[in-house]
């Protein structure tokens, strides 16, 4: 579908993966968001919008009076346009840890889009490993819920994804934050210890908590037949 | 349990976490190497070991002779103590693509963690993006088989992980692989291009088909309760 | 043709390379950059100026308002003074295409530039790499209109010069943009990318759309005897 | 064309493309190189191999004793495997520069390929900036053949590319070359310097002759109806 | 001589190496920037303050109503508190070139430095190597002068000072300014290409103007027994 | 005290701050070291070896054998010259922890400078994080003897001396090892991570056995009065 | 000890470790801390906040208002709970050194922390190495005080704790500071060269006066039983 | 003067800038050195040969045995082919300094280069900074001869430079070696050090013995008349 000259919507992406329409707000003009958001709205579908600056939010507030049907979830970092949104089907939830305190914002983004297509979230914050007997108990009590995986957000050193991942039975996507100050910095030293680490963790980008929870809906769609949206 | 005044092997971890005892050679002197698994093999264990450098192989060619019950998978790559390793029970098949040809070894050593602990692998090799209609075809035949997950490995730009994972209804995990040359040589360009990803793509190390093995095999052994291992 | 103490403007340039005059406006102050203009247009000359800050273009409003015949294009990132500029002689198109809709400044850029020298261009946006057979449909178009180059901008992990190349006849240069978050960010991932890309790719720097497009006229005047302007 | 299970070889590429298949022997085992080249010469086709190792030398010197009709090109950098190969029509020459001495062999490789599709070659080698007035009298017999591209092949401080670009007509590609020492070697400075270039320059990876050429022979052939090769 | 309880000033440095005594404002408070200097008016010495932000110029120029002999140079990036300052004795010229317009200030910073210990400096800006016959101009005009060192500032490739070193006497010093964009932005591809010069050059940090000029009273002065100063 | 023309040795070193002489040989030639150890000896001074390549081992080997008193420690990576070393005083015990197998050699290099003047270690290894259980019992045994310094060796992520930091009462002092493989290999990831350290951990350089030992030998005679030895 | 949904405090840390609480400002809300010292101070806990910005600092001026026991030490860096805090019992003091003015505010920080457990702290500023022998006055008045550990803070080149580290009897903590210009700015120059220091030196992050003086309390309070706290 | 097709040396350089010609050997092929020097020696010329490998050193050894008077300087690391070579007239001499013994080779480099064209050079190896009271035994007598300008080689944490030129009245230029390990390694350390000095200090390249002293030559030699060879 396309949106004025500047965007090209592959609209049988939701069907053809499971996965929602997310929309970057960031480096497109508020203009720009608004249009492509009337435009879905207009063919019935629904969307999630990921890092809006205050300028995207002004101008969906203002869409919003207009009678665009959104909807601010997780402090306003997700917005999500009402309307057809894939549905991720039968039990499985998804475990959401952080660190620290400034790692929420982050958790937070992942737990909007899971909630968004109906996926169960348990969340445990600031469970970090300086104290690290505070963590057993967070696990006892998340692994009690067979979670299918785990979203472990942290900063710093970033040592905590290595850590769960050698204690419970699903996977671990380590989300590295971008805290921190001096070297490695910006998330750049939790980054590379979670690639480093001596325990299974798969890492998305720092910050990626939208491409996690997109990750974590693929992986509780797999196994099912594709319901098409043609290619491939 | 504790193996001469150099190792403690976690001795739990299979039960808890469903994934086997991976031994890396690589840092571990070979007398080492074949000291762990000699006191695993006392202990009714089996175990596997990753990146075994000629001096490892020669070393457990030595101990095999001398009763040690080993074997070589995936051209010598990954070496695997026959014993008792955790069995992935259930369907669920792991879909693995390469981008070329040169990152087939690491393909390998993902298939060989895999296959040791009973998990059905469908690979397909050389399916690199510079002639982006040969992957419709690979895509059609493994789409049929629904996989769980993707192990894609690719070097050099490293963009077949984002091209599969807007296609496919699975996760897909990204493997870096230590090709190409100049600038972004040694796997540093392919493990940028996966982190920055415009589709859900979740990273492993460069070069890390073992970690990504183990990571796909948490993720078919998940929503399972643990068959124990004390901790937590 | 030296202005002030602080520039000296190289007038044989034009004539001797096809290329026009363009000023960096970054890094001159305001004033500086009106001088210049003024000299040029005394001296009959034409030129553009890029990369212009709010300073700048204040600064040019008010020359404009005072006589000096300036033209604002491309959403004003390439400002245009009106007198003698090369023109490309002859047939000869340039494709202008992006992975998203981040990207299109960029390539606005180099449009404006193109375009004032009389090439013609035809510019496709958002055609990027998940959900890769939105592609093909882009591809066959331009393709029917031999063009003579590929201008790529892609941010992110910057994969569409790559499949690009392996698609069309004719060369493609590929422009980083300076898109993304975390590691990578900033067109760094972009550029790996395209720097180790398989197919031939040749790259500018990063958001470079003004380089690229000079580029494409040095390609398109090429094996025409120069019209002089002394050196070499 | 698949061969064995390692290798999809995409025949339609040349026709599609105009470029020739060059096949990276670094990264490939040798007898995937001679059974690459076996079933290219079996289906009649020509093809290119760059980046030979000893060992993938000597296994082609074997496989010539055995009757693959193979051709060793520039100093052994280059190999050609005699059969089908696209040619390059019409006129058009590439100038070849280098800064030193030491950037010879990249230049080469260069060469190379354009005389195997039976491109014109004007080579000038260690014309760098050190003694710029050295330069001119090279640029001034280059530029009275009207050449379509200048390749040109600079390590250290990569600057080369630069000067050449602000005195000549056709468009100039920047292939910085892996040497010098300390801080920037590897050609890390010269690629860094060719990106920042003040006048218009793209560049190829560090050491990317094969590149450059064919990027070259993309050039060339634009501007042509493609002999089709089905997709797109 | 400690100043308050947060400095130390050398005050024999200026006898012992004829360099004077240069306070880098940036990190400082401006109150403690003022203290410092009343502190050493107070002792009759003259200084230099190199890099003050805003708030510094306003607190010396509130200082300066308040009776304190400062002077204001080169745009306001360097200022000097009038009071004994050590001479440069005897002739030897100073030249200062620069690549673009917008090394200009850091020229200047240069030449503020020079001019206030009675240095004669000859300056030539906007002399860059993308239309390579405009230096050779300037470099006749300033050889008829024999300086005795040339202090070259160039961002953006930094070429300059190679080719300048390959054609005088005098020995260059490279001072890499931070402009450019993209990759080796701010000034790091100017910092390498220097270090990487394949002819005799010496460099200062990115933006170094200061230490430059500091480095060429240090020439200029030596030969010449020290006035003592004590150590050593 | 010089030796030949190539070296100063310190000698009033060891009683002004109570550290030992340790003479880095990696980039001495053989034939220095020896010379150094010979005019040591003949002075009546003990020192310490450290870093000794092959060929270091083999001159010293025959240096014994001429009479030269020396002792290989820690599987031959520190060698001992007899003689006056000093002496630690008093109680005061350092712990030496290891991640891992493949950081025992760093951490007995430790080891081996401490037990040369006389400290009492007590260490630990493969105490690793991915199985974190396996930990407690080893720090409550070392807590009960009280220790002055945790020495803590740890490659990959290296997370072991933040989880310690937060348990003990004694200092921890990380010591990044240069083990793991792709990005953040050779202890940068282990480095940053410590520097990141949301516990109070101070780092040594990657591989930096020595260091941290005489760092930790600094520690156990702080608080005492100097035997002099001059400066200052 | 949990505090609203997104923070656990480690209640037994300064009883097992010695070391106080001290709350991290950065990546926190005001909000948020404000809770923290509210829920600590009803525990009867003291704690000490670092890094607040003008943000935070509001808040806790309100809450001081409301009645919180607040208090603003170093100029506003470190602002401290007054309640329990861990007393660092018996002798031993803590030596502070600048190597620049612009040092000061980080020691200042270390300095806060220090004093707030009790303990005695010497400190001198602006104590750089070019003019070394002001160097000598200042560590002979501290030598003379037997200091138990060094602090010693240094941006640009870092080469004081090197300095100091060869010529004193306790161990030197060396903290870079992010001063500086140019290439090695924001502390990375002064981080590398003491890890590279070859007179044996710990470091903590840059700017981290805060892990300096923790780990320095650590040292202080090690070789004492632990007040229990519980684990391990 | 052009020699063969791979080389055109600038022979009028000595005569224009007083500097000798050096043959890099690094990247050359022991048949192109030696054909460089038969074609320098036939036309009169003498010249230097810098980091040649063992394979340049054999082929110039077989060429002396043929004729070609060659002489081996500084343990085989610069090679002198005997001729015509600038004569650096008048007085002015080059202290060479060293921090360690294993930076003596670098500054060998440069004394064979020095001593060559008649410079009078004094030198003083292993004069570090840890232990810094043996330094101004050094600088007192150094400072009597008056050196026009020291060259300071340092690895490591590279402090020495900034020391020196704290204290000494000549100019200072920092050669950065490539000693030391782990994270700065190579001379990374260094070189940032030597470019963040808060004293005025030039930098070569990391191992650039030659750089500097060529750098020394164009000192000495300014503020002479140039002895032509034409440009400019």
């Amino acid at each position: 579908m396309r949106v004025g000259s500047f965007a090209r919507v592959d609209v049988g992406r939701p069907r053809r993966t499971g996965v929602p329409e997310v929309i970057l707000a960031e480096g497109k003009r508020p203009d720009q968001v608004v249009e492509l958001l009337q435009a879905l709205h207009d063919d019935g579908q629904g969307a999630l919008v990921s890092r809006p600056g205050p300028e995207h939010t002004r101008a969906l507030l203002y869409a919003r009076a207009g009678g665009l049907p959104i909807r601010f979830r997780a402090s306003g970092r997700v917005i999500e346009l009402r309307g057809k949104l894939p549905r991720v089907r039968g039990s499985g939830r998804v475990a959401i840890l952080t660190a620290g305190t400034a790692d929420i914002p982050i958790a937070e983004e992942a737990r909007a889009i899971l909630e968004a297509v109906g996926v169960g979230v348990v969340a445990e914050f600031d469970v970090g490993v300086a104290g690290i007997h505070r963590l057993f108990r967070v696990l006892r009590r998340t692994e009690r819920l067979h979670p299918r995986v785990y979203l472990v957000a942290a900063g710093r050193e970033g040592a905590l994804p290595t850590v769960v991942a050698g204690l419970v039975r699903a996977p671990v996507v380590g989300i590295p934050t971008s805290t921190g100050y001096g070297r490695g910095a910006g998330g750049a030293a939790a980054l590379g210890a979670m690639l480093q680490s001596c325990a299974p963790v798969a890492v998305v980008n720092i910050d990626g908590g939208v491409s996690a929870a997109l990750f974590a809906i693929h992986l509780l769609s797999a196994g099912r037949p594709r319901s098409s949206g043609k290619p491939i």
